[in-house]
């Protein structure tokens, strides 16, 4: 179905790897990630975080009445291979999201329950024009190299244009346009007019294309873990040991002399052969440089700033949707809703019965202003009131008994979530140094990946590669090990999306009127052809 | 005329201000502008400069082959009163940027002379197009209050779309477009599919309009101080003595006790009432902040990168331009030629002739990875052979003796220059919070400047309305004093932009094509009225 979202992960803490022989420096989970493969080799890396927890943009809290709760990355599902071998590993078992009963559209003031991939079109139209919007992202996506977006034949000119101007030119309807604007709120937590259109393109492909990104059932919302996301940082975190440093904020490093000096806000200094970065990118900013960074990199992290939203949680003392039919599911399309989609967060055993929201991007920023209060209550009322819609909404089914969120904007080392942005014009200028190491730096973070990047997976991956990247320059493997692939999870297997002919094969609404005045044109010509050869107008020669 | 430029001015210090009973922390022009007004009521501030010398964005270097050179900003002009009421007060004296000769516009592989505000166009639509797009982009300028561009009727509208896009909307011609792009480039150092439109139109417009800031005659580059720009600063320090330390970037800020502290890179702990943070809103980066910084903050500041620009100055034996009758503007508008706008940079004797060019936006990102070797002889050609049309560009003359420059993207405490841009979406969503104080933390820096903000002038005139901010706040003077006007420099008076009867009325090319289009129904139905009346197929009734 067509229901599914985005995972906030690891953020901004540091983490540095020291030892006689090496060190490395990096960040939460990516970082983690990193230091785990770089001590199953015999290094000795050391992780400097600069929270007092580590998972960074994942942050699974404990209380008595939630049991746990995600209130950053949570959501994991098929193709995500790499962050799901990790699960594996330390035992934490996935479940699926709940999606049993219908989903809800809700748009124009009115909820329609579906079932599905996609809230049905009636509107012959629209129906033209949402498959045509998301056949042609994903036909624009199979140019972008993943690896390098910059070298894709139209990388120029798409990345002159926002995504708002790309969905102008491909869609006729305004509800298409409206609801590409929440694809792009929810995919990437920014504006459509933000964001670079090779830039979105190319994410959405590196996840897997339209279908994978945006599905719960076979997408990269179908799980979440049992206990929480945070588990698996944190039981890196306990393997590593004494390396991990805690509530230590890099604000200096040092690569004049023959080791890197990492300085840290708790006063400590750390040296290493090799530090790993692995902060979102614009998060290097918290760091003095000396050397000076090279200007395009000194350039590149003032330009991709961090996404905009708030996730809340309401809990009731009922799944009461359930019982109505609803499985907890709704993308509202509605400027005056301050959440655009709603998952259902109920814990797999059934108990504590919960909706999640996103707060996204122009709304978030909106909402950032009021009190905690004031958002529980504008965001209670929308978790609500579309399940509720045979009864009244003051029933007591419907009433919160507790509430949950965290606005991820306020944290100054993640500076925002789920992930960086690129605005117009930065891909192709800046694009090719961020992953290019600087003397004995190297770049790790979600934002640095190929595949799932802006996700966990995608952490994971960025981790070990730069791990992969320290081991070959001390010569521990060789210089093509650096990238790997992943073999598929036995326990999550991914299924292809099959399109079907209609999905192919339905003309655009520009292609449908193009047919429509080549056959009026046709029908007319002919037409004039038949009465002119009745009247005898023509004569055979 | 229309050959100007915009000042590279102050950056990235850090200045604080403390005293028994106040201080503050801020930097560079704007810091030490701050810093002088506080001192002279009576404070004690302390400034923090990250570098090891005052300027910031502004940089004279002595030597020997240029006397004084200044490779960052550099140009003042009419109505910048503030930077001009310092510079009398040092007896720093100005002299007009040379615009005696003809300027050349170096446009699809040729040179052409010309005289006046603007290269002369003879194709009538390319005319009108020019015509038709400055006066549109000051039209719609007047709409938007300079200290509140979020407010303007269209705000929501223009921050939607980038420049690039309202350029496609408003030219015609190619040659308007390509003007424009380097109209953009030049002003602001970034591309126009890169920036928000309601942003750049309120650059120009609190700049004084198109002509203003385009203009070196009557214009932002008119003048440029003898000596160098960056004695005003080293006044100030001077004047300000022990208080000012350099070499002290600062990495962190404490307000949770009863005094802010500020750490500093050199460890040194300051303790202040308050704390002028007067860097670029990016460099606040920098420093982690105790409590973190609000949400709306903690993003803006990832939001709004600073532009990119190399500054190259090219000395000559001798100024051959002048005498083949050239003053050493040039326009070149020529997508392999790396520099964009060249002005004479001789000394006001006449002695050390140069010629000083930009390498802008896109050409300073594709620069950026020469060496400066390989950047010096590119710069030279461009730098001497449009001049050189007549004669041999193998010739002595033109032959460069020295060479200077000054790359701003590799300053880690500049980020860029000439200031910061907003992408699209960024300044209605966040614009409100520039100047905002977070607890006992004030904001100066050029940017927060209402009025040639990204210039000396915009750094002076932020520096001192934070001073009036704090003093208002320990109630040394009223709130309604904290934004002072500034009275007319005697010395460099402004003229008004007089348009004529034409550069008013002349149709845009649209408006023409759709006059003539009505023009020729007119006609057509005219003669066709004529001659169904002659055929006696109209009747009087």
């Amino acid at each position: 179905m067509f229901l599914h979202f985005i995972n906030i992960r690891c953020s901004a803490g540091m983490f540095t790897l020291t030892s006689p022989s090496l060190s490395v420096h990096s960040l939460s989970r990516s970082g983690l990630s990193a230091a785990k493969l770089l001590k199953e080799k015999g290094l000795s890396p050391v992780v400097l975080e600069a929270r007092d927890r580590v998972g960074g943009r994942t942050f699974t809290v404990r209380n008595e009445q939630t049991k746990y709760v995600d209130l950053g990355g949570a959501y994991i599902g098929p193709t995500q291979n790499r962050i799901l071998r990790l699960a594996k590993e330390y035992g934490v078992e996935t479940y699926k999201v709940n999606e049993e009963e219908r989903l809800v559209h809700y748009v124009k003031g009115k909820s329609y329950p579906f079932r599905g991939s996609f809230p049905p079109m009636w509107n012959p139209f629209a129906l033209m024009d949402y498959n045509n919007l998301w056949r042609k992202m994903d036909e624009m996506g199979s140019e972008i190299p993943r690896e390098a977006p910059w070298r894709a034949p139209h990388a120029e000119e798409w990345d002159k244009m926002t995504m708002k101007q790309l969905f102008d030119k491909i869609c006729w309807t305004s509800s298409a346009r409206r609801f590409a604007t929440l694809f792009v709120n929810v995919n990437v937590t920014s504006e459509p007019h933000e964001v670079s259109a090779l830039w979105f393109l190319w994410y959405v492909k590196q996840c897997g294309g339209t279908m994978r990104i945006f599905s719960t059932t076979n997408g990269g919302q179908e799980r979440k873990f049992v206990g929480g996301s945070s588990q698996i940082s944190e039981c890196m975190a306990k393997e590593l040991g004494e390396c991990v440093k805690m509530e230590s904020p890099v604000y200096r490093i040092d690569q004049t002399g023959d080791m890197v000096e990492v300085e840290t806000l708790n006063k400590e200094t750390y040296k290493a052969k090799y530090v790993i970065v692995a902060t979102a990118p614009g998060l290097n900013l918290k760091i003095h440089f000396n050397p000076e960074l090279p200007p395009l990199r000194n350039q590149l992290i003032h330009r991709v700033p961090m996404g905009s939203v708030i996730k809340c949680m309401v809990y009731y003392r009922d799944n009461f949707w359930r019982k109505k039919g609803y499985c907890g599911t709704m993308v509202i399309e509605e400027e005056e809703a301050p959440i655009s989609l709603t998952l259902d967060d109920t814990k797999p055993d059934g108990t504590v019965p919960a909706i999640m929201g996103f707060i996204l991007a122009r709304k978030c920023r909106k909402l950032c202003e009021l009190t905690r209060e004031e958002r529980m209550d504008v965001a209670t009322k929308d978790c609500s009131f579309q399940f509720d819609m045979s009864t009244n909404p003051q029933s007591s089914l419907a009433q919160p008994v507790h509430y949950e969120e965290k606005n991820w904007c306020e944290e100054e080392y993640s500076g925002g979530c789920y992930t960086a942005y690129f605005p117009p014009g930065i891909l192709t200028q800046y694009g090719k140094v961020l992953r290019k190491p600087v003397g004995r730096l190297y770049f790790a973070g979600t934002e640095t990946a190929t595949e799932w990047s802006g996700y966990m997976e995608g952490a994971v991956q960025a981790g070990e590669r730069a791990a992969r990247e320290v081991m070959s320059v001390i010569g521990r493997i060789p210089q093509n090990q650096i990238w790997q692939t992943e073999p598929e999870s036995m326990e999550v297997p991914s299924l292809p999306f099959v399109t079907t002919f209609w999905e192919r094969n339905l003309p655009s609404v520009g292609g449908f009127i193009n047919f429509l005045g080549v056959a009026s044109v046709l029908s007319v010509a002919t037409a004039a052809g038949l009465l002119a050869y009745k009247k005898g107008l023509l004569t055979r020669s």
